[in-house]
């Protein structure tokens, strides 16, 4: 189901409903783009708080333009998963001048892959879902309600009274310039010719400056009774006020409140897709991704609250928002998956799990959903949420396969996937394979990494040639004079070090831990 | 004439040659945003300096999307104008993996902005036409160049020497890992059945990684004198190599030169659009723009070179890259045509250069050009640059009719224009209309100008009160608590002052000359 600000209203019951509904919930997001750089690459031996930290800093000002989300409830009978999915088209679009107008950022490489598989760039723009996170939302409120009051105390007698200035500075009336006072009198007359003469309902005054329908009001309220004025905006957006004759008192009050009512509903409307999250996130439901980190982040910051600089309050306020998360590129890395899964690439492990030994689970899509089971739509957030609900439910399954007697349904709360619960998966991280949200990470010994610097002229062999009598390395640049080097035989460790520093010449060689703290030095300044 | 990378090659010659015959030409640039205001907000009391430094610190993370170019000839016999617009897409899709991957910022407004106005992001970010700044150019160049040295190398007989490693580490081949024996052993079976037995012409190795294909160079130059090598692309972006039957050592010679030269032309592909701004420069014909500081520093920025930090210093790069400008905006400001024109939004000085005592210039389109003047597109670069040079041609044949005996035509060239050259409109600026290329900027005085700061409740009219005794006030808001105030009374300026500075409970006050040093001081922290 393709969700636009067009239907996102109409939409939002069965929305809730789904996830209501739901025994578990898959999700993915696009985004503008993935890093960076200038905060400093990823590297393979980052601790998971280097990787949150470099992530945090790096990645967050891309935004998500698509969500997509897919429920999935298990039909008992039928003894398959009904999949619901969503694909939400999502932007910031500034409802109102006091909205944010948020500055995002892309990588072109990114905007070149999305193009190239389909995304709609144009629609997303144009149709995007607005958002506000609960503070943004909160200051509106603010801002509005300090608004009406305000107008309130205008409108009041005690703000007439003569005086009115001794109740200090914000409390009185504006003086009226004197260059502004042949404009006023001008519009007093307007409208009195309009109270007594015209047969018209109501009279649109010039256009003019936020300053003179501030005087505007003010006069007017003062002078008449029986009119209401509203701002309007013109054709070109640009503004002025309507006058229109009312019964008395009681219309008045009644207009004000209608007007009043309208701009709380607009707030409400720029919540949009927050309320997606919000659902999400009081639903407790269990939540799959694939390589879901980013997206969590992403979740989390852009629709949520701002990551917080700490990793550990990162891990404490992931928890609070979401409760379950399992990711399947993990669990697809980790025994017993990883002896029957070469590639856990998305659509590859999508393919691999269609064969023995597992067994594709089977889902049906009610009525007017996307029948994503006859359509690859790879990179569509939708559909990858789907296929990464499809690909969670088939692997759990084959965890029953263990059991004695062997299970063909395993529920998403049984214990069995107990092991894979709030363990997000880390990119191209050496033998630290996840962060760990339910308590501390795991440490791996960095002794056989080392940080060199050389000439700009050397290649990949000068570094492994150096090492040659150590055996193989693995090297990592990180720009044209500097690399980790990593040794395969990590027992030669130490042997390698002590060599390389009595030989070194034109190069410089440093433990990988001694150099983590020298940079650290460098970064705190 | 509608110009993205599918057509662009194919038109460089025509665009070429309208910049060759063009007595002006009329530019204008979109952007995915004008102002970052994490830099700070442009401020009316901005010298040009200081006006440069926040543009240049706030806007030039926004990209130029799309690019107007408008030529115009005249036609002495026709009496009239030749226009050639050309509205071009632009995008830095990073055309290999050396290639820069830009990050770039957009604006939420400014998206808006421009989806309300039907523009294309889909055409820009699939067809855009890429661009290289000259560094980027060259940096390019010299990688393939090295790599081609390096290849060359590899495959000379010294390379092949027993002594090879004595020549130092970057020169000797690699020692093929114990791991990858087998697999570099099979691929040289491989070869020999193909060499002996196959009537194929070409044969595909598997898929293999960067090393491993380094490693089936070294091994199969060395080994085979009548093959070719050559790293192709599979569907799923993968990288295997081909290997090709050749007749010795002329063909092989042959094929390495066609490679080396389609990697060279891929780079010049990669030039694109920046080829268009340097014929721009060389040319160095008159350049005209509306409002055009944002559009000048862009095309610098993105095309050229990275503005300088100084300010003088971007005077002199902006002189010697485009030595001939005006300003349309400035213009419609400044008298004599400053009393006629009422507003100097674009298509607001498009529709009064219609009516006396203007005359509209004429203007013809040669065949396969959009008609622009039965066609109003504002807010396409293209069209936008055409209006800008038919107004600029109007507005300087008006000078004319000041002339004894008065004259129809004025060249852009006449002293008549000289007034305006090199001043580039300053946008919102009290007092310093512009800036001047040409020698030292104007300076005003802010005496009458105050940096306020007080509590968070307080409106526009609590600070008005305040100055209530010294006449109206313009407020600027910088932030909730902070604002500038500016008397209009500038003869006020000292008793104000020295009124408030007495008074002074809940607030403070500062001369904006001690504000601005006590800040940036604070900034240069
Ligand atoms: N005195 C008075 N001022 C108002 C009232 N409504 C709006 N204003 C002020 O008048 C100015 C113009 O408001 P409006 O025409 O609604 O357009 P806005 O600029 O979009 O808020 C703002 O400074 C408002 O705070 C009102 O009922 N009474
Ligand atoms: N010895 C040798 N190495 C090459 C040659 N061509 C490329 N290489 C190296 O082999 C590796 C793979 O190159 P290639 O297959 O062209 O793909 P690339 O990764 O896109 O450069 C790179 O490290 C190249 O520098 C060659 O002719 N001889």
């Amino acid at each position: 189901m393709e969700v636009t600000r067009t239907n996102f209203n109409e939409l939002l019951d069965d929305i809730s409903n789904a996830i209501k509904q739901a025994s578990f919930i898959a999700f993915d997001a696009e985004f503008t783009g993935l890093e960076d750089t200038k905060q400093g690459h990823a590297l393979p031996f980052d601790t998971p708080e280097e990787r949150y930290t470099k992530l945090r800093k790096g990645s967050l000002d891309f935004l998500v333009l698509q969500f997509g989300l897919c429920t999935f409830k298990y039909d008992n009978k039928k003894k398959r998963h009904i999949a619901q999915p969503f694909n939400f088209y999502v932007f910031p679009k500034p409802y109102s001048r006091q909205a944010p107008d948020r500055r995002f950022m892309c990588q072109s490489s990114s905007i070149d892959f999305l193009v190239s598989q389909g995304f709609d760039f144009n629609k997303v723009f144009c149709e995007g879902i607005p958002y506000l996170t609960p503070t943004q939302e909160n200051t509106l409120k603010d801002t509005i309600e300090q608004k009406h009051l305000l107008h309130a105390q205008f409108s009041s007698p005690a703000f007439t009274s003569p005086h009115g200035q001794d109740i200090g500075p914000n409390k009185g009336p504006i003086a009226i310039p004197d260059d502004q006072k042949s404009f006023i009198n001008g519009i007093v007359d307007q409208i009195s010719i309009f109270m007594e003469k015209s047969e018209e309902e109501s009279l649109n005054l010039p256009v003019c400056n936020g300053f003179q329908r501030k005087l505007i009001y003010q006069t007017v309220r003062n002078k008449f009774s029986a009119v209401h004025l509203e701002a309007k905006k013109g054709e070109k957006k640009d503004r002025y006020i309507c006058v229109t004759k009312i019964s008395g008192e009681e219309e008045m009050k009644m207009r004000e409140g209608a007007k009043q009512a309208a701009e709380r509903a607009e707030i409400d409307d720029a919540v949009g897709f927050s309320k997606v999250v919000r659902m999400l996130s009081q639903s407790g439901k269990l939540l799959v991704g694939h390589n879901m980190l980013l997206d969590v982040m992403h979740t989390i910051n852009q629709f949520h609250f701002p990551l917080p600089e700490e990793y550990e309050d990162f891990k404490s306020m992931t928890k609070c928002i979401f409760p379950k998360l399992v990711d399947t590129k993990l669990m697809a890395q980790t025994h017993p998956f990883k002896d029957h899964i070469p590639v856990s690439v998305l659509g590859d492990l999508h393919k691999t799990l269609s064969f023995k030994p597992f067994e594709l689970a089977e889902v049906e899509f009610p009525k007017g959903y996307t029948n994503y089971n006859d359509n690859d739509k790879y990179h569509e957030a939708g559909y990858d949420a789907f296929v990464t609900g499809l690909c969670f439910a088939s692997m759990k399954n084959f965890l029953g396969s263990f059991q004695k007697p062997p299970k063909d349904f395993v529920s998403p709360s049984s214990p069995l996937v107990e092991p894979f619960m709030n363990k997000l998966f880390l990119m191209r991280n050496f033998e630290v394979p996840y962060m760990n949200l339910n308590g501390a990470d795991l440490t791996a010994n960095r002794d056989h990494v080392f940080h060199m610097t050389f000439p700009k002229d050397w290649k990949s062999n000068d570094i492994s040639n150096l090492f040659s009598a150590h055996g193989n390395v693995q090297i990592f640049w990180l720009d044209d004079t500097t690399a980790l080097v990593a040794l395969y035989k990590k027992e030669n460790s130490k042997s390698a070090y002590d060599d390389l520093q009595v030989q070194k010449s034109n190069f410089t060689i440093q433990k990988y831990k001694d150099f983590l703290s020298s940079s650290n030095g460098e970064k705190n300044k």
